[in-house]
């Protein structure tokens, strides 16, 4: 393809800001939804605290509301999940007829549930493997990995979706497109176990795995997703739950994002990251029995913090 | 049964105590080995804050080494099942041939393991459906409840535990003689949903009933216990959950004993709680996925505890 695509990240946060900063980078045209951070990063540009190397995105294309950004070819939506109703508003300003929307966010069922608001859109499931946090307005902390695979949900044009994964490949992040309920499963393997666990044990990934106990339950939800997963076409091995806790052993130790999400009394993703997977899965006559109790403890946790 | 029983209680805290009490108020002739209290109720007695009328148990028979007292036809154990292996120093000094031990004790799988340690000893279990705390030294406040099942393990004379029954309820308490395997699973029915989740949520049993999420969960863990408990042949009904929910909101709201052991860095009853009816399930053909996972949890808090 030929054409240079346009980008619009809504939501940049630690996620949106690392991707869109480095395919900017690289030379794409990508353009910055903020909110609270949008002065400091208009004035400033973003930090990236990096460990691929630090680096400074400046002269930043960054926007305030969607209705002063232009229609893009991609929109990386970066935003967490307990915010996707505000997709209704903002998403529209930005939409060509044949715009893609990666849904660059954690959780099973996202998709489903933009589709249902935009019934022709096009869709696709971004799926990034990467240890980032925002410290201050407009500063990124990249502590680990960094890959994305990206799985076409919905796009009628493969090409499309197979031309942005190029474009991250030239910003240098390694990217693929891969099969779309394969790669939602396959992220969510990782995701179900440690973001609630690190919640709900007030710890991080390192400890839930030095404790012989925890690892072997931390294994125990992985084989739920994975069984839930194939159960709807993932084809996911059972021993991807062993790769994926050794290369969590080989991480950095890490507070997933709901632990922060927790610690900053910012809402949790229970609802895409436990209750929509479990009940997805019950609807093809799964049971999902560790992630069930996980799911109530977190709902619980999240109403006591609420009433603190 | 005409002659007198004696009685000796290891282990008077909150159960003992109050139980212990009861019985010698109602002339029965009991003998109350103490350890960290052992002057204060020596000296004063037992003080007993009870929702069925305050009393004071003074002249009270007090020792500090079982080998001081005196031989007894009846044994009650209430100790915390942490502490059973001082059991093997404990109780040879108390026991006549045909003593009956009775383990008013939480959990699954407590008799088993006393009975290897003392083949020959009769053994019998005591259910005790009763809310009440140590305060302080030598004061016991009994806040609801207060019946006890007993259910015969391993004592070839049942008259002998029916004798029992009848002391427990001349002394006011209202007691039953029950099937052992149905009765202890009963039990477990409620201490196993409550202890834990109060612990890994830092909560009350009111508060566990009040959200829907963890209502659900209670239940869901009550009917892993019953469907272990049936396996071993307890004959318990699914509705049974719904009766002990019902009878625990008509509560005092409650800290359940793990809790308190917890709160006041005392060592969980892990083991006869948790892991070993998971084990006696599994045995039996029956997985408790929903306990499996609160057990390893408790059991990284308890590490995480004890290595603050």
């Amino acid at each position: 393809m030929d054409r240079q695509l346009t980008y619009s990240v809504i939501g940049t946060g630690a996620v949106g800001g690392y991707y869109g900063s480095r395919l900017a980078l690289a030379g794409k045209d990508v353009h910055f939804l903020l909110h609270n951070d949008y002065e400091a990063v208009r004035d400033d540009g973003l930090f990236v605290e990096s460990v691929d190397g630090d680096y400074h995105h400046n002269d930043i294309k960054a926007y305030f509301r969607t209705v002063d950004m232009p229609k893009s070819d991609v929109v990386l939506v970066c935003l967490k999940t307990v915010k996707n109703d505000i997709l209704k508003t903002l998403l529209p300003p930005l939409l060509k007829e044949d715009t893609l929307v990666v849904l660059i966010q954690n959780g099973i069922g996202v998709e489903d549930d933009v589709q249902k608001a935009f019934p022709g859109l096009s869709i696709a499931a971004g799926l990034a493997f990467i240890c980032a946090a925002k410290t201050e307005p407009g500063k990124i902390r990249h502590m680990d990995l960094g890959h994305i695979n990206i799985g076409n949900f919905s796009c009628p044009d493969q090409a499309l979706v197979e031309s942005v994964v190029e474009d991250f490949r030239e910003a240098g992040i390694k990217a693929n497109a891969v099969d779309y309920i394969k790669a939602r499963w396959m992220k969510h393997v990782w995701n179900m176990p440690f973001n609630g666990l690190a919640v709900a044990l007030d710890t991080t990934t390192d400890r839930l795995l030095a404790n012989p106990g925890t690892m072997q339950l931390v294994k125990d939800i992985m084989l739920e997703v994975i069984s839930a997963g194939n159960a709807l076409g993932a084809q996911i091995r059972d021993s991807y739950a062993d790769k994926m806790i050794d290369m969590t052993l080989g991480m950095t130790p890490y507070a997933p994002s709901m632990k922060l999400d927790y610690d900053f009394g910012r809402p949790m993703e229970i609802e895409y990251l436990y209750r929509k997977p479990i009940a997805i899965a019950h609807k093809h006559g799964i049971r999902m029995p560790k992630c069930e109790a996980l799911a109530a403890m977190l709902e619980f946790i999240e109403a006591k913090h609420n009433n603190a």
